[in-house]
């Protein structure tokens, strides 16, 4: 399925022209246009699927076996240090574009940290009310 | 193999006790012990591999399928707004244990955003220069 209005869908599937890193049948790979890091890129699936809970389990596996090739080329590729992968779901997580994505991010050691990390304190009793439904909801 | 300095391979082992949201043979998923929201959970592999370098290509699109199953569960569970897939590698990209893992973040309306995320401008010419040697090395 594609849906007509989605730029990610027009990328992946060449309506728009890019210049990819990577296309197979399941997955274009490009650079990202506002680059948090040199050599930010991302997967894209040519398929439209809004986010991690619409996209089938099996393409969401394919996603990762490929970013992990993607990661250790662009680490080499890149000279880079590190790496992160990073998926955005719903407007609150920071996702822009409503077309699933896996954000590949190449890291290094002299950049400043781009990723905030603020540790917080369990909340015991609400994390064990919660683990039951999460058991019961996983059998 | 496990690493008998490592403490996710004890978590994940069962040497330490934890009160395991989720476990199967390949993987074993724990709340976050500093949350950065709350539900922060982990998948932690029971075999012990470093990083994202590391880790065999078919364990990882397993370890992404379990993070779909677990996010539509976690953000049911909690009544998360949204969701966010993060995998550090390396100390430069936030990795603080050196044993593969995916952070499972419920994301919340009304909470600060804590991922900082400042986009940059494309070097179009390096970009140019690495998407030669990038489709080189992935043939």
């Amino acid at each position: 399925m594609k849906d007509p209005e989605c730029i990610f869908c027009k990328l992946a599937n060449g309506d728009i022209p890019t210049n990819a890193l990577y296309e197979d049948d399941d997955f274009k790979v490009i650079f990202d246009a506002g680059p948090v890091t040199v050599g930010h890129a991302l997967i894209i699936p040519k398929e439209h699927y809004a986010n991690i809970y619409e996209i089938p389990e099996e393409l969401i596996g394919k996603a990762y076996k490929l970013a992990k090739k993607m990661a250790i080329v662009l680490t080499d590729v890149f000279g880079a240090d590190g790496f992160n992968l990073l998926q955005n779901n719903n407007e609150c997580a920071g996702q822009s574009v409503f077309h699933f994505h896996i954000h590949l991010i190449p890291r290094y050691k002299d950049q400043e940290v781009i990723f905030g990390w603020k540790p917080g304190e369990q909340d015991t009793e609400k994390l064990e009310a919660a683990l039951v439904k999460i058991k019961e909801a996983l059998k």
